[in-house]
């Protein structure tokens, strides 16, 4: 395992130093992440990475060479070093599940640690839970282009990097892809591995059906053939039927063929038609190249017969929208032993922080279904055998009374004094459990253009508090 | 060090299996890297990646882990796992060395391998090269709009995992960032990394000059405070400049300010004229958030006073083209002992591939400028002697005669029978190389808006060959 401790940006090294000579190395603090809004991209976010940050989190120590490199750059003190050396992380992290929906402006991890503690890990926390995040939802809103279709993660060649083609096969998984052409992700993370062949090979025979001649012999049960390297209708389709009717004459059924270029819906269509005209109605198309969930809803309102989707570059890079902007911000800090919340105030209402140390729940109706989230003080209990009236943060005006609901907590204990309290799933565990949030949210919410927007509210006393910190200048 | 092995598509292993299977694996094959264009993007690209691209190829192997995940997907024969277990990569690589400019259409990365091998590596080299290259070509961008101000590179936290952080911060620095807050990726390259403090060390004191007065005190020679928490210019500079004073009458100089947030062009003007009014002219500000090369160049434009400029999402992520679309291409192929030239033939002409065995050469004016590129075949010898006819590979009536000019091979050997033969040079080689060849190349390519586009042909050996293999059908 390679040691990331010095994933980290400088400022947190400067920052950590300048505590200790303070004295403030022990005085406890409360950071949130959570992110603003996701322009132009989703109502709604799959939280994901809590693992790959926990694992980093309890992996932090600086070792001789950390040691020796943060000695050399002339900036730091040994009493710094010393106190690195002992470094370890013993504060307590409260997340959303990974899989969890989340939503603008709520903390999906909160850091209670202290002060340069809390202030190291931040930099690797948001690499990693930004970039999950945002992959994870991304692949949500693929998978719910494609309905009831399956999604293959095809995107490793593409991918920012060997990471981004990793965790981001990972995240794919949780946003609800079926499989991945990802062979180190599949062994990584128990995941379904995809795959037959590409243009090369079939370039590397003399003809089009020699290749597929071959490739039928060696995979007679897995028979998935890539129609367009010349011409997909006129020599592709042509050369698969009788490539299938020879497997089928020995006793085994084809899989389908893979469509790469050129118009997926004409291409598909006639590729359907074809093989059924053929005898081979149960064969399967799959079809590639630089989809993403706007494409494959159009494709689908085409009408176009494609079973399986393979997609790429635009999803494993989130191409339209290639970072979400999760931040980590102070809500809490120690002042004469007690926590006092702490707001950060800005001209525009929209970066002004929640202060205090907050729990988020989210409250369902007598269905199941998802209506609004209420951000609290962590100590705040919701009484569902009582009317709720919930409001608007901003137009307060708008009021909503609930009766006959639920109310969930969704940040969950993950670590207590540095250690893990909480079980970290296996990656099926936490797809299913993502679909299932996925189930409890309406259609308008998931929708890819305009959708509705989800109430975030805050409780009467967080409210309060914010407004009495803003009056008072912070 | 992580066993990257297996960071490859399932079907290069089901074409390898298929391979062996036809006795086709000790057949030699070249492949080409290269990208066909970068939309709305770049003219250039700043080739980067190919060190980490051959430490991955070096490191090669199959041991018991990878061999007993691969026997458990069933569908993968014995005697190919005894291939696998005795793998090496041990063909030869040509490649532009890091830092080199390169254009749409040319070979960047030429494999020359048995075919096996030749696929196997394809997904890890286009992921590692793709990755680097976009970043440097971004960085490049970014350096080229702040013209003779420095580039720092802040982006770790919203990068796509750690790799993008680490090996983002590695290409900047090749596209000629100056620095790094990324303290991992110091220590790894030997890059400089800069940082001093965030707002959550403000906001951590009771006041922002108490917070300013901490700072100065823990680092009294390396003073640079970020003015920007509460109020730029009714609180931050006015503290700022009192803590400066405080510190010139303790003998030390300030460094400058930091501001992250707000309308940098008029901030900037006005902290510059506080500073300059209050005696510390020497004192520089450095401006930061959501910035990239049309912001910076804008603000310089608008004559705003910054000094440095810290860039962090939109260029770790390449924001506006998060993928460099870098493909693989089978050029040539054994068939009887012979290499024989190989095409992709597509009805998109930008699509159809360049046959056979290639060099890139770049041709340089008397003044030492790039005039263009002659992609050749490669036992072809350009003869800087006499006069050198080139023209349009497509407007074919395109001619230019070149005299007094001198022609450079780019593509240079970098791996033989799987041996590195070549020098990898350290990151700041690799940067003043970079910048070498960024010099070579006039303003109208290298402009943000409608750059000039470079000539790239074909010899006529080259150009015929292309003819005679489409004439034919490929």
């Amino acid at each position: 395992m390679r040691n990331l401790t010095l994933l980290t940006d400088l400022y947190q090294l400067t920052m950590m130093q300048g505590y200790l000579r303070c004295g403030k190395q022990d005085e406890m603090a409360v950071f949130d992440v959570f992110f603003r809004h996701i322009d132009d991209f989703s109502e709604y976010a799959v939280v994901a990475g809590l693992e790959q940050a926990v694992e980093y989190i309890r992996d932090i120590h600086f070792g001789p060479e950390e040691l020796d490199y943060i000695r050399n750059l002339h900036i730091f003190d040994e009493d710094f070093l010393e106190y690195l050396k002992n470094f370890r992380f013993e504060g307590d992290i409260d997340a959303m599940p990974e899989g969890t929906i989340c939503f603008p402006g709520e903390p999906l991890v909160r850091v209670k640690a202290k002060l340069p503690q809390a202030q190291l890990i931040e930099t690797a926390l948001l690499n990693i839970v930004n970039h999950q995040t945002l992959i994870a939802t991304k692949a949500s809103r693929v998978v719910y282009a494609a309905q009831n279709t399956a999604v293959m993660e095809f995107g490793l060649r593409r991918a920012q990097g060997p990471d981004a083609g990793l965790y981001g096969a990972r995240a794919a998984i949780i946003g609800g892809c079926d499989s991945t052409s990802n062979v180190l992700a599949g062994q990584m993370f128990d995941v379904a591995v995809k795959g037959t062949h590409a243009h090369s090979w079939v370039m590397s025979f003399p003809s089009e059906l020699e290749a597929f001649r071959a490739y039928a012999d060696v995979f007679p049960d897995g028979c998935m053939l890539l129609v367009d390297t010349y011409d997909a209708l006129k020599s592709g389709m042509p050369n698969a039927i009788k490539v299938f009717n020879e497997l089928r004459a020995k006793g085994h059924e084809p899989v389908g063929i893979r469509i790469d270029s050129g118009d997926l819906a004409y291409l598909s269509k006639q590729a359907r038609r074809m093989m059924d005209e053929a005898g081979f109605p149960n064969t399967i198309v799959c079809a590639s190249g630089d989809l993403d969930e706007e494409l494959i809803w159009d494709l689908r309102a085409q009408g176009a017969a494609i079973d399986i989707w393979g997609v790429g570059t635009k999803m494993i890079t989130s191409k339209n929208n290639p970072a979400l902007g999760g931040v980590y911000k102070l809500s809490a800090l120690e002042e004469n032993g007690q926590l006092v919340p702490k707001i950060k105030i800005s001209e525009s209402q929209w970066k002004i922080t929640n202060p205090g140390v907050k729990q988020v729940w989210r409250l369902y109706d007598a269905d199941g279904m998802a209506t609004a989230d209420l951000v609290t003080l962590e100590d705040e209990v919701i009484d569902e055998s009582r009317p709720l009236t919930i409001f608007d943060p901003v137009e307060t005006w708008k009021r909503m009374t609930l009766t006959d609901f639920t109310a969930r907590p969704l940040l969950q204990p993950v670590l207590r004094k540095g250690e893990v309290v909480c079980d970290l799933p296996p990656l099926n565990e936490i797809k299913k459990y993502a679909k299932k949030e996925m189930a409890t949210l309406w259609e308008e919410y998931k929708r890819l253009k305009n959708p509705h927007i989800f109430k975030v509210d805050l409780s009467d006393k967080l409210y309060a508090l914010k407004q009495e910190l803003l009056s008072r200048g912070g």
